[in-house]
């Protein structure tokens, strides 16, 4: 019975799963001496250093014997409102009952996870999807299925005659189905407004829960805002997350879920402790006198500037057989390199030649995506940007190595 | 098939234990007008505001790119080592690898849930024990059996004697014993070295982990510190809990757990994502130069006064058939009242006599702690204490509800 160690007490999921991460060593991109074209990060500039220093004085000042103690005073108290008045400007009308606050975007999806999901649930993604939530429904124990996303995203046709197909034949559906419809991470595509209204129709009729990730909604460059799946939601079968780290900074890390009330409870309580109530009323007081609204709105400007330039840095220096996504907001260009393409295995060259990426199969459960990668325009100076695409356009054009381990011709 | 809303989506687990929440209605009881003996909150003076405005400057002059970004730099990253000089100070030599960091101690409770418990497993608790805790393993659909704590904590001889009678008729026994050593919440009192040692042989033995919390075992204010279970342990059987909430403020809100590497790792993985990178840089910034230290002499002797005061009035003004524990650290006094005396009941009159306090029957898994209560002398001002334990011993010789719901005397 004596056993060293406690290994052997885990949980059946946590050892069936303990094999992968959530991030991976891809960490280590990060450290390149290249253009950084791999992650999703705000530029430096943007960050709100001096008006997050003045918010924690005026904080402080204005709550010196509550704004670090348990629960927090008003202004943590307040941030709600503030999210309330979020939603109500998507088209969102809900009451503060209706918003769990997280500690940012990727523990919500956690948390929902822990209220749906049981081991060996089906989830449906869009194929590619954000990998850091793939890491998340794996670490459930949770099947993970991917659907086609085109140029108006996910292909919700071929969800419904997929799962009509499955209702035929008597198999059982998906719990989840986890979206990001605005600027999706990694294709940068926004989803059209009659796929909203059709894959509700479907989580009606096959009862499963929309989870609706929408981190970048707010960051549009041009076109026309879609309304948000929630806010087409007449039968509370959405579930809503969002972020301040893509608005205020990553640093912050702090989220929020909006669901029916009922649901948002179950979250309260599977989530509760550890309210980091400081940052919640530094936000707050941050967001003040439409303080956010601003910082949106340069955020804006710095992000179109940057997607500009990657958009006619690649027309200027790729090659023909090259394609790439056209976004109208968010961070993120999908660039499709031809058959034959390795773009895991091209990495290293590209690093040399000096621009990093992340390679297309790191967005699939499966094994998909080689001929992909994501490219971030929101970290680099835009003539950064110019150069790491041309970096990159040489690295195809010299030969890549090929799926078989030879070298082809990028094209 | 169609159904409104998602409810019956839950897990099982989470509708099983959807009726219970971590914290109840009580929280109403930090509203009332009354001297406040109810919360373990430091006291207002101890809140380190100005320091953490100049942190955050420093901070964010010293990495203007990286503080607010993606996770964090340098500084945020230091943070591990701050924690394994703590663990060093207490007696155990750990590597950064084997500490995972979290969104304060209650969190880190949730963590090593996730990764030790299946629905239906035994947690052995402390009884009574920090209800937050007990509302943590709850939600896990654990069952709680308490075993009594006396004056040298938990009565590890009678854990010893159930479990060796379990194993002698093949029952099985707990997966996880949680226990708070040092001044432990509710009863202020501090375990034994040499149950320690049983304890962890206990765990060898009968094949369970060992959680150690320990929110308070910087906090002693007079007596000598005894070894960490996680010190004296060999075995790698247990998992060790702290936060910064008690030695900087329970608003920065971050906890930590040292446990094995292989452990640990897991924990990384369960609770990846939402790095509040700039409150750990934040954090690491204020503990530079033996800051951290000097606070927590500080708070030693503000504590110190305020449990002096409120033993001295205990003296005082209780009745001769009242009883309470006399702690040497942390923040808590356990009163004894009289057989009859129900603390939930006379709550309402010793608001209105100008006090409040958490009944006892908050603080354990089943029906029991009637005549207890637990006294924080760590918020109110001396003198305000001193008026607390007057309008309480005011409160109980008036007479108070007994349980059948007549009006007893006190004693």
């Amino acid at each position: 019975m004596t056993q060293h160690g406690i290994e052997h007490l885990f949980t059946d999921t946590v050892r069936d799963t303990m094999g992968s991460g959530v991030y991976g060593d891809w960490r280590s991109i990060q450290n390149a001496d290249a253009v950084p074209l791999a992650f999703g990060f705000p530029y430096p500039e943007s960050l709100p250093n001096g008006e997050l220093v003045s918010a924690a004085e005026s904080l402080l000042a204005a709550e010196p014997d509550r704004a670090l103690q348990y629960g927090g005073g008003d202004r943590a108290a307040g941030l709600r409102d503030v999210i309330v008045d979020r939603a109500r400007d998507r088209g969102i009308d809900c009451s503060t009952d209706a918003i769990h606050l997280t500690n940012g975007a990727t523990r919500a999806i956690d948390t929902v996870c822990r209220v749906f999901l049981e081991p060996g649930d089906e989830v449906v993604v869009e194929a590619p999807t954000f990998m850091g939530a793939l890491g998340i429904f794996r670490n459930h124990g949770a099947t993970v299925t991917g659907v086609d996303v085109d140029e108006e995203g996910l292909d919700v046709d071929a969800l419904a005659e997929d799962l009509a197909a499955r209702a035929e034949r008597g198999a059982p559906g998906p719990k989840l189905v986890y979206t990001i419809p605005d600027f999706q991470n990694p294709t940068g595509v926004t989803m059209a407004t009659d796929r909203r209204e059709l894959l509700l129709d479907l989580a009606e009729t096959h009862d499963f829960v929309v989870l609706e990730d929408d981190p970048y909604g707010r960051l549009r460059y041009d076109g026309v805002d879609r309304p948000p799946l929630k806010a087409l939601d007449s039968a509370d079968r959405t579930v809503r997350i969002n972020t301040f780290s893509k608005t205020i900074a990553p640093g912050v890390r702090t989220g929020w879920i909006v669901a029916d009330e009922r649901t948002a409870a179950q979250f309260d309580r599977i989530d509760a402790g550890g309210e980091p109530s400081f940052t919640r009323g530094l936000i707050d007081t941050y967001c003040a006198d439409g303080r956010l609204d601003r910082a949106v709105s340069r955020l804006c400007e710095g992000y179109e500037e940057r997607r500009d330039r990657m958009l006619a840095s690649l027309d200027a220096y790729m090659p023909p057989d090259v394609g790439w996504s056209e976004p109208s907001g968010g961070f993120f260009v999908w660039i499709e390199f031809p058959d034959g393409t390795d773009t895991e295995a091209m990495l290293p060259e590209a690093i040399d030649a000096g621009v990093t990426y992340l390679p297309g199969s790191f967005f699939y459960a499966g094994d998909d995506g080689d001929r992909f990668a994501r490219l971030s325009f929101s970290h680099a100076a835009p003539a950064a940007i110019e150069d790491g695409i041309e970096a990159l356009a040489r690295t195809v054009s010299d030969g890549v190595p090929s799926t078989d381990g030879r070298l082809g011709r990028g094209r």
